[in-house]
Parts: C-alpha cells; structure tokens; sequence
C-alpha cells in the first residue's frame, strides 16, 4: 500500500470531475493552518511536516490501486491515466517542524494545478494533524519537567505505526528517549526500557529476576521495584546490583510519597547515585506535580500518545487562490481571509515575541526583531536542500519556548501566547 | 519494517535475560483485559483482534532490525539468534470481533513460552486499545443515529496508517461506509465520497462546480450546497441535477434548522427523494440530537477517529500464569486474580444479557441461556478455522446490543450494562 491510498475518496472524484470540465490544471495555492487551539491551549507545535515530504517523495498511485479504483468505478479511464502519471510538480513552504503555530499560521502552503494540490490533502492533514497534537502535548509535559528527562512509553496505547510518529514528535518537542524500537530505528530516536513486572513474576523471586536482569544489563540497569512491597523491593534491588544500581523504577502508588521514601532508602543502603524514575498515567499535570519530589526521570505513556485531552490538532487545509484571486468559503462563525498568506513572528529587542503578523497577498512590513516563519521544502516537485534533523527541530522549539511571554508555558487553559493579525495585502 | 519492531524495547531485553537465566522457556499465559471502561462507558467493543492475528502470520525479526539491535547494542548475540528465528508457537483464545467486553473480561489469552508470548506484547496491545476505542464510540453513534446511514469521513484527523484501521473498526461498529481508500482496498470496507468546498471554489460559480460534479458522477452523486448560500445552493443543485439528484450535503451551519429548512425547499422544489447529508464535528450526542430532523446521512469525522472522548481502550496484558501457577502483582486499587480465565455470558430465557461470569482456573457452572465467550484464534502457531468476516462481526455486535438491559445503550456516563463477576476456580 503507498501513501497515496491514505486518502479520502473525494480528493479523486473532485479532480476527476475537473479533468472533465478543463478546471484541473488551474493555477491553486493551498494552505493547512488551524482556526482556533485546542482546548484553551496557548500555542501549538509544527510537526510531522518532514514524514509529509518523505512521503511525497514516493507519492504514487500503483497499479493494484488503479485497478481497485476501476473496479469499484470511482474514477473513469481518463482519471486512472492520470494518476498513473501523478508526480507532484509544484512548490511547498512552510514553517519547520519545531517552530510554534497560532490560530490562522500558514503551517504548510501548497502551490500548483488545482488536481496535483488537492490529492495531497488527506494524507498532508493526517501526518500534521497527528504529529503536531502529540508534539503539542509533550513540549507541555517537557516544560512541565523543568529539565529532568522523560521517555516516551505509549506505544501501547495507540496505533501500532501511529506510536512511532509519537516517539518521533516527542522527541522534537525534547522528550529523551523513546521505548519504541521502530523510532529508533527508522528515525534514530535514542531508546531505553529494561523491564516489566512480568518479568518479575516469571521468577520464584524478585532477588532472582533481579539477580538476572544485572547479569545481562549490567548495574547500571533500571530495576522495577513495586512488583511485590517497594521497600522490601528497593533493598532487594541494592543488595543485588549494589550502590552503582542506576535507577530503580515505581510504576504505581502514591508517586510522591514513593519518591521520597525511596530516595530516604537509597541514600541509607549507600546507594546515593542511584536514580529514580517515576512512571504511570503521567500527564503534565502529574509531572508538575512531582517537581518538588526528588525524581530524577519520568516515564510518560498514555497522555503523550492520545494529545493529553487535544488528540488532533485540528488543522484544515484549504483552498485559498485560484488563477491569483484569493477566494474564500462562506462562514458565518469561522472568520477566513483568502490569498496565500506570508507570516512573521515579532520580538522585542530582548527577543520575546510580540506578535505573528500574517499577511495575505502580500508580505508584512519588515521590522527590527522579525523573524521569517515559512520556508522551502518543495519546488517544481523537488525537495529542495536538507530537511531539518530532529536535533535541529528540537534545539528550534527550545528556542521558539524560550522565546514567548512566560505565560505563554503556564498548563493552564488560556489564550494563544501571542496575538496574531490576519490581514490582506497593500 | 516489519510488524515485530512496533515494539518497546522492554519486551526484548526481558527476554535477553530470561534466555541467560533459564526462564524464557517457561509455560506461561498471558491475558488482555480492561480494568475498567473509559469514562462512564457502558461497555466496550471487541475489534482488532482479526488485524492482530493477521500480523501475527508475518511476526518476524528481519536482518535490517537485528543489525540495528546489535549496533545499539540492545541484545546480545544469543538474543539475536533466538529473535532471528523467532516464530510464535503457542496458543491464542479470545473475544471475537463485535463482542462486548466489561472491565476483567480476557480479550485475549495468549499461552507458551514467556519468552514467545511477551514479544508480542506491544504489538497486541497497541492494535486492541487503538481499535476498541474507535469500535466502541462508533457503536455509540451507530446507536444515536437509530438506523439512519452513518459515513465514517475522520482520516485526516488521525495519524495516516490508523485512520485506515479507523475505517475498519467503524464498519465492524455498524458505520455504512468511509471516505478512505486504504480501507476500501485492504479491508473491503464500502467507500464513499464525492466532493469539498475546495471544488466549487475552483469553479466560477457554484452552478459550473455542480454541472461538472454531476456529468461525472452522475445525477445520484451528492452536492455540497454550503460553500455559499445554502438556499441558493440548494436551488442551484436541483437546478442542475434535476429532481432526481441523489443528495446534498450541509457541513456546517445550525443542523437541526438546515436539515428542515433544506427539507421543505428540496420538497418545495420537486426533489422529494433527493436525501440530506449532515457532516460537521458530529459526535454521539449531535447525531442524537437530530433525531427528529429530516436527515438522511450522517458523516462522522473527528469523533470518531478519536475515539468520542476515549482515545484508548486502556487494555493491559499481564503474565497471570507461570508453570500452572496463578500469578499476579501487588495492588492496591487494582484488584486482580492471577491465572487462565474462562468467561461465558449469562442470559434471560428472553435473551436479555444480565451478568458476564469469569472463573480463573477453571470454569463456570454451565447454565440455560450462557454463551461461550472465547473461541480457539491459533494452535501451536497456526491460526485456526476463518477469522470472522467484517460483515459477520458487525452482526455479531448488533446482536450483543440488542441483548443487553437498555440502559446499556444510553449515552450518559454509568456503570457497566451488565455486572461482572471473576472468581478463583472450583
């Protein structure tokens, strides 16, 4: 299956019926941007926008879906010739995986025949619309940490291949590792995890699965130790591994009281160094909660993978010039301006944003401290110059964090960071 | 990539060690269940399981991945061999797809080796919570739109692999049909779908978008009438396709109004046949909402393939047996029983579902009206007999709706429609 047939049947009938009419080779500009945030959210996190042009790369239709299309008659003889020939040709800008996104950023803007833009549409929405929720929701539970690293645990609470999306957008949004192997490897995300209580129930005893697990991992291993009786566990862990365990791990309790406890019990078993990691439903509210508590890492799972309550970032893609004229849809509650936009960011001279300045058919008068939002990814069908590493997407949301008014990162529902103005050209 | 590397790392260090200290061989069994519902649900909705067995027949570790395993150095060279011929040899029981399931029922029991059966751990899980969160939300709306048609359309909300299985699970809930290409292909999932906004802002005019619309697709296609006015694109539409126009589609506006409002003109304008699409952010209450309206169609987009509030099903697979021996971790709010469950479903001589029996260990006291609730999914490896068809399994849901208390079908948060009880064996 290539990624062409992640689709909504009408992106075809739709270019199907203007290949008949003459319209499907008129000139568009296309744009994904989102209406509102999420849930009283106060900015959103660009990601997903390197597996889109990956997958574009390879954007096909093959023969087995040809035939499946002439079959159940979705599309005429014509049509099927045509997408056997589909290669995108036109131009993609847009912002780089990492930066922010406002209500009414143009995140993604496609520019080409009418036909060749409006196939793109499903899957350009399901890969931004994904990665950018789970990327918003981890830059939250990141900032939530104040600098103790988390490790993305959740593959088992979603979609098989959605999980390594996941692990890849918590990984730009600062997340330190992942326990998905796939993200390791398709992306070169770090991975860590060693073991379930599972594998202490296989044993006649904790000492004994313990014992074990040192053996094949070394001491510098993480020891899960709330199997049986945490304490009793804690001092089985010591005892086995020694003072140069590197990590015991609690999965459930009262994770604040366990935090302390524990630390009070390595610190008397002589074991100082050895670090606790706390997992278990967290969330950013969890997490903040924790800060206090002497937790030197924490696994998230379950929140991370589902958006924490904002599972899709809720992006549209849009039509928003034909043959240069902007046009735009009716809408009574939904204010849209049409026109393919150019976007700014603002900052004082101290370098904290003021303000996304996006202007329609035109460009946004250039002021000291503006920042340039969209860049190549596409032209004449060619991706054009390196994507962005996920280091690099990572190091840019770091920044982009830093860069907004400070409460801008409080977890509580509110407004956008930053103001934006949407306005038409000059 | 193969199916076997969505995986956390866990699963495979956990067996490097039990390789070393002489437990990988151990019997074991190992059992997917739900603590409880998501969110007041009443229940939940078995889907899934057909994909996992299906993935199951290819579950190996390619050279690529273990070349990656060695470079990270995540296993060592005994664990490469063993992943290198890994093949899954034991046994599998569980739910069919479109069986309910009540916090404790066993999903799935998976028995062999602890080494063979915890490498399949994340891959099981992942499939069954992302697929019974979507089945089960689905359901619900099934339920609220009492019969009318609902067309699954939330693809680009959902991660582009996932909104395929998204298609899948809404079928098995009793959805007519989905807007994605993938599902109709792989899964033989109807399809449908005709045309955006986009397309009638390409044109010059509303009418020159239907009049194209419609010598391509036909005058039973479905006309998009709010990329302007509704009434005049109503007026339009017949205009152009003549009385026997298949349907329109109204995506957003006040429904309920529209609905009746499209209905009188369509009537009005002697179109009395021609149906009325409603799409827009519909969940389970919307569509409830609109009972009384004149609405042919129902699309579902966003709710669905997010599962309506309940992005996960929150399912577990725990190691409940070792040697023959029950085992089971220590909880505090988390009752459990450790060893192999057997459920059947309690019935009235009416048919009326009123209580699922779990016994561990043994099996419940056969009476009148019990239905077995596991059936054989793999033996030493194979799969066994025909998976359900889609078209068998969304029966198989209809009837397990039917026969519960109505209580059970309401949309309010509440208990679990039917009690559950698990017992140790006789």
């Amino acid at each position: 299956m290539t990624a062409s047939f992640f689709t909504d049947q009408y992106e075809l009938t739709m270019v199907s019926a203007a290949l008949r009419d003459g319209t499907a080779d008129r000139p568009c500009v296309f744009e994904a941007f989102g209406r509102r945030l999420p849930n009283g959210r106060r900015y959103g996190v660009v990601a997903g926008t390197g597996r889109f042009v990956e997958q574009l790369r390879d954007f096909r239709f093959d023969h087995a879906e040809l035939e499946f299309l002439a079959a159940r008659r979705i599309v005429d003889d014509r049509m099927a010739e045509w997408l056997a020939d589909y290669r995108f040709t036109g131009d993609i800008d847009g912002y780089v995986e990492g930066e922010l996104w406002f209500p009414g950023s143009p995140l993604l803007t496609v520019t080409g025949t009418f036909a060749e833009c409006v196939v793109l549409e499903t899957l350009l929405l399901s890969i931004l619309n994904h990665d950018c929720a789970i990327a918003a929701a981890a830059a939250r539970m990141v900032t939530a940490a104040r600098g103790r690293p988390i490790i993305e645990m959740g593959s088992r609470r979603t979609h098989e291949a959605a999980a390594v999306a996941c692990a890849r957008a918590a990984y730009i949004a600062g997340f330190a590792s992942t326990s998905n192997l796939a993200a390791g490897q398709r992306y070169g995300v770090p991975t860590a995890g060693t073991a379930a209580h599972a594998f202490t129930l296989l044993h006649d005893d904790e000492k004994a699965a313990f014992t074990s697990q040192v053996a094949t991992l070394g001491e510098g291993t993480t020891l899960l130790v709330d199997t049986y009786d945490i304490r009793q566990g804690i001092r089985n862990a010591v005892e086995v591994a020694g003072p140069r365990l590197g990590a015991i791990r609690i999965d459930s309790g009262d994770l604040s009281v366990m935090a302390q406890q524990s630390r009070d019990l390595l610190d008397e078993l002589g074991a100082p160094d050895t670090k606790i990691v706390v997992s278990g439903d967290l969330d950013e509210y969890a997490i903040a909660a924790l800060a206090a508590e002497p937790v030197d890492a924490y696994g998230a799972g379950t929140a991370v993978v589902v958006g924490s309550g904002a599972p899709t970032a809720g992006l549209v893609y849009k039509l928003v010039e034909v043959d240069g004229r902007p046009v735009v849809k009716r809408s009574e509650n939904k204010p849209s301006i049409g026109g393919r936009k150019t976007a700014v960011r603002r900052h004082k001279p101290t370098g904290t944003a003021t303000e996304e300045v996006i202007v329609s058919q035109g460009a946004p008068d250039p002021m000291a401290g503006d920042r340039v939002l969209q860049r190549p990814y596409v032209r004449g069908g060619v991706v054009v110059g390196a994507l962005p590493t996920l280091q690099e997407s990572r190091a840019h949301l770091r920044d982009c964090l830093i860069s907004i008014p400070w409460e801008g990162l409080k977890l509580s529902p509110g407004d956008p960071a930053i103001p934006v103005t949407v306005t038409g050209g000059h």
